[in-house]
């Protein structure tokens, strides 16, 4: 490990929506459930490695979500309040649980989200969550800095349609690319996910890495592919921010260790499985707020069990 | 290994089809190719260890596809020729491969299908490859002896909709089911497939093996779980047989070992992962008359590099 101490060293800068949701699945229902990509991620990573969480709330945001992330020592000095309200999303899941149906989406404050940040370092690692490419955009200019190591986005479906080409200037200068199996088949059109991960890679980034829910991960990295299961869980509560917690996991590891080597991707590949894992277990980030690293530990080395032969 | 040298032993048995195919894939179709689910099972079994096919041809059954057989010293003593024509299916994949779409299927001989079986020997491992339920249960009548060790069966979705109550008495009386995802969740209704296999052990299997096509293998044995990916592969040619294929390696595998232990398990699992990677490159049986042992060695090597972390 570069970092001994996880706090040490540059924060894992991420770029993402903060949100309040409204969620139900077939096992219950939740209404005003702290949510977003950034939060998800920024929980999941501080596991791992300090994290400076670049974002926006309304004036309605409730301070004890801020306190959530401050008790992680998320850092928020980039986590702008402006007048208005919160970005609101409203969606349920039905039995297959793979993918959420959105029934409300409020941008409010996200809509003139115009990110400027202050930061007291040179970033390292950072990650842009699933946001506008634009303004995806507008934080790679701000971030370029030659302390820059590996720089990551997410996306979703809506941007590749209606974005595509500010979506592909993005991927032109990003290392890795998180996305799952139906956007890499609807942004290459290609059906077999391996051949879509090359395609991929050809429009810019080393890594791709292609979330497949219950069907687990598969990562083309530096032309070089591995694939791993999903750890087996009997009950998937609300898969809300499983794709961000795994990006969070994944992220914060390779940040602590400083290292972005084929062999440790698969390894904080495995430990964003798992973190996937304890995420799906209950409603937001009630599960994720239980656990320690330990319990992550353990599952990992669990994780191994299951899937080593 | 409990059998040093493969070929001595008591022999696999496999009851199962035997058939002539026409397939139409996105890469090219062929007609008239050797097929059925004892023929891919018994090829592949016949890497590890002695196979005994039992099943029915017509008269006008290819005398090259008998050598094909005969070749890998596959026991032919209980493939029965009688008048009429061979089993035939006609069927295509489109885009997404994952499942066949049929055209046509002419039972022919296997209408009257009434397995008699002769062997010269008390088998210890059989398989009942994708049949009526209502043979696979005459065929576990005539088996029934106290050398049996492990059997293990496969069905199609059209046996579970047709022949649920004998399928589950079959399901009573094995060791080892090996099913694919929509089979599972259409024979349990529950869509996750972790609590489906866990319902399947309930009704008697040890070992509920269910296959996911490009996402893997997910195994409860013994009450406990493991996961594999697939091999990532670029080019999938022709899937048809890729779950026969499947499951001759896995009980190849066991077979040879005489282990049926959860960790050797996981290790004929993943060859016949392996197995059906090779399966899928070529239409029909192609790819697997062109491979060897030191082919599927060379390539389970490869699957733990590209999947443990």
């Amino acid at each position: 490990m570069k970092h001994e101490d996880p706090y040490s060293g540059k924060p894992l800068v991420v770029v993402g929506t903060v949100a309040i949701d409204s969620i139900r699945t077939p096992f219950g229902e939740r209404e005003q459930v702290f949510g977003g990509s950034a939060s998800y991620f920024s929980y999941a990573a501080s596991f791992f490695h300090k994290v400076s969480l670049v974002g926006v709330v309304g004036e309605d945001f409730p301070p004890e979500y801020r306190r959530v992330l401050q008790e992680r020592t998320i850092d928020l000095s980039n986590l702008k309040t402006v007048s208005g309200k919160t970005f609101a999303w409203k969606g349920f899941y039905e039995d297959d649980m793979n993918s959420a149906k959105t029934l409300e989406t409020h941008l409010n404050v996200l809509a003139s989200f115009d990110p400027e940040i202050s930061l007291n370092h040179d970033p390292e690692f950072v990650f842009l969550a699933n946001v506008d490419p634009v303004l995806q955009l507008k934080v790679l200019d701000q971030l370029a800095k030659p302390s820059l190591r590996f720089t990551a986005c997410d996306t979703m479906n809506y941007w590749i349609a209606s974005k595509r080409e500010d979506l592909l200037k993005v991927l032109a200068r990003v290392d890795g690319f998180v996305l799952n199996d139906a956007e890499a088949r609807q942004l290459t059109g290609e059906p077999n996910l391996v051949r879509a991960a090359q395609i991929i890679r050809g429009y810019g980034p080393g890594c791709v890495i292609i979330k497949k829910g219950e069907h687990g991960v598969l990562v083309n990295a530096y032309n070089r592919f591995f694939a791993l299961p999903a750890f087996p869980l009997e009950t998937v509560f609300d898969p809300t921010g499983a794709g961000d917690s795994f990006a969070g996991g994944m992220m914060g590891y390779l940040s602590v260790t400083g290292d972005t080597s084929f062999e440790n991707l698969k390894r904080a590949a495995a430990y964003g499985s798992v973190m996937a894992s304890f995420a799906v277990e209950e409603f937001g980030l009630e599960k994720l707020r239980k656990i320690s690293r330990a319990d992550l530990d353990e599952r990992l080395h669990l994780f191994k069990q299951v899937s080593h032969f």
